[in-house]
């Protein structure tokens, strides 16, 4: 299977123009509406392989769990290399459902199951919306039905759309790795535009690759990926009930991670997969009007440096000034302190700029530089920027992935439901 | 010195109409403008004892520490039996600027106590304002001569209103109480309308009393009133470079705290007066159109229900759900589940309602009770309501008090300094 006839010139990694999780081999979607979004929207999607995948999933570290949640790891528990089908809802979360909520949830698995004759642990199903409301299952099969009529490698898209709630872009994307093997494909969608709201139940990112992939280091590789990616970003620091990644790989291009160098291929393209629609989510972030990299280094943990740069990412005060263009450093510096991780105030270093360019330097060794108010201010008011904070000691860095906090925040959130 | 004639029928708590940190015996303030505000309004507060107190201090645990909490640590450290005097500026938190910012202090600090023939160490100092600016401290000294000249038992309010900075409302209270030995008083004034907006360096507090208080047993009373006041608000979660709750003990009644009875009567006191200190700035909250417990029960520790407590009380969508008066409750269950603390979601209960009376049940066993939508809206649109979550299992209560997120707030954080 493998071929070595790559031409030099192209690229490990390429973007596959319209790229969506049907680009990889052997995947066809659909979406279809079917009577949750009251606009008419598509509502349901549907993902099918044409062979058995090796599949991963990473879920909410919330003590409080939606019913798909619980039966989706129960599923991947029990068998996770020969999944075929990934069932979506969106605008009905069934979380807070109790027992009623848990057996529609395998209603729902059985019923995708059934359409196509296989068996019921081999169908993942996710669902997206309000707490605390029934899940209105018929229509959920009803839907599945449709979708299942409509399967095709052009329907990624419409799987895409048939996630969404309150986002305003379509978040899909594909990847070409060219291993030494021969090209393989990675592809994901996502939904999300709070890193959470939990009444519209947040983010779901799905990946599918055409790689063949050992099940029992898939695992591994996705909670990795995932901490580094979606678990860096935050809208406005609330996690949901329902938050999940599945990744699945069907093999379908015959192509088999064998080598540590095509293995390490594969690794980074997932990463930047998922680091795209990570990104993806926050830009659509709830009234967000900015993307802002909260860059950490100078401390000797990571975790702390994450901690850190979490909780600069999340504070009100600082996500305001955000929102105001207002370069108000001691605010961040202040977020910092409060974060539970001792450093020292006094070599504090603290640059703001465009992304990838943090020019202009605002605290030297804790104390203000004397840069021009009028330069920070112009570069606050960008829609894309940075903010590097250097605590002076230690090889940790960490970079999180946030937004502003906007007027229009507040409205998305203190009216959604009326 | 001690009487035991009190009237039957006056309680053992009495509020002072009007009272202030001046009603104790023995204390007198002044409130003048030394050129902070540029609205000309008062800036800097000077509170004075006619006689040694004892005093203790509970400050900021942030890491970016302002130099004027590094010197009261110090002094308190060095003199906790001999304070006389308060100093405050408002408009300059003097944090974040160096060892010039140190020198500053310490300038501040002996100015005013030359101004009285005191050593430096009788005097405690605060500032609250912008961070990052020296702090003008020719403009402090002014101000704190032109103060000494207007000491009196009447301007224990100009002192209070001096210390304000975005507050719209004034922050005092004194109560008497009745202990067997006689009445003594206690006094406080606060200023923070954010739990904390660092750049305004968010909340301080004064608290005098004319009791004799043993000064090894002030600091550890101080910190546990502490912790169950003005540690149990948040405005918006963040905490300041600058906060300090002091209170300061004269002896001036000529009564000793010497029976279990009168102590245990001083902390309830010291705790009605810091508990209703500490609700008067949630009141006032940056933007805050609604004021709510939040009240956590059912879990072994309480330090964890107040972890849930706080992470309910600090989510942007519990708190942009209050202030559209919409009874999202998904909201509060999910923000509980992401605390950190591990329950047992089919336990579930929980109630809202008007402050002390959580009437109606939304959660019973995790799951809705079927409560009328209606209902829950009329109580989610009040000014003053409670939250009660109950966790099923454990003897653990605790509340916390917090307000809505509003628009206003992001219109006050996002313009601030323009």
């Amino acid at each position: 299977m493998s071929e070595k006839n790559n031409k030099p010139e192209e690229p490990r990694l390429v973007h596959i123009p319209g790229g969506s999780v049907t680009s990889p081999q052997g995947f066809s979607a659909a979406g279809v509406a079917c009577g949750f979004k009251a606009s008419g929207k598509l509502d349901l999607s549907l993902l099918v392989s044409d062979s058995d995948c090796t599949a991963a999933g990473v879920f909410t570290r919330n003590v409080v769990v939606a019913a798909p949640v619980l039966l989706d790891r129960q599923t991947l528990q029990s068998k996770s290399k020969g999944i075929r089908v990934v069932a979506t809802n969106a605008g009905n979360a069934n979380a807070c459902t109790g027992e009623p909520g848990m057996a529609a949830a395998k209603e729902m698995q059985r019923a995708a199951a059934e359409l196509f004759g296989f068996d019921t642990n081999q169908v993942l199903i996710l669902s997206t919306g309000v707490i605390g409301v029934p899940l209105p299952v018929e229509k959920v099969k009803a839907g599945l039905r449709s979708a299942a009529g409509k399967l095709s490698r052009e329907n990624g898209e419409a799987a895409a759309r048939a996630m969404m709630t309150t986002d305003t872009r379509l978040k899909q994307l594909a990847l070409r790795l060219n291993t030494a093997a021969g090209p393989i494909t990675i592809g994901g969608m996502a939904k999300g535009s709070g890193m959470i709201h939990p009444d519209m139940a947040t983010m779901l990112g799905v990946i599918t690759t055409d790689a063949a992939v050992p099940s029992g280091e898939l695992p591994a590789l996705v909670l990795e990926v995932v901490n580094h990616t979606f678990n860096r970003i935050t809208v406005d620091g609330d996690t949901s009930t329902n938050d999940t990644v599945l990744v699945l790989a069907n093999g379908a291009s015959g192509i088999s991670l064998e080598s540590q160098d095509s293995w390490a291929l594969f690794a980074e393209g997932l990463k930047a997969v998922c680091t795209e629609l990570a990104k993806m989510i926050v830009r659509d972030g709830e009234g967000a009007s900015k993307f802002v990299e909260i860059k950490v280094t100078g401390l000797d943990r990571e975790e702390d440096a994450q901690v850190v740069a979490r909780t600069i990412a999340t504070s009100p005060l600082v996500k305001t000034a955000l929102a105001g263009g207002d370069p108000n450093w001691g605010r961040i510096l202040a977020a910092a302190g409060r974060a539970g991780v001792y450093f020292n105030q006094s070599a504090i270093n603290l640059w703001i700029g465009n992304l990838d360019n943090p020019s202009l330097q605002l605290v030297r060794q804790g104390i203000p530089t004397g840069y021009a108010e009028s330069k920070a201010a112009a570069i606050f008011k960008r829609p894309e920027i940075v903010i590097h904070l250097d605590l002076g000691n230690g090889p940790a860095e960490v970079a999180v992935w946030t937004c502003d906090l906007t007027h229009e925040y507040v409205t998305i959130n203190a009216d959604y439901r009326t």
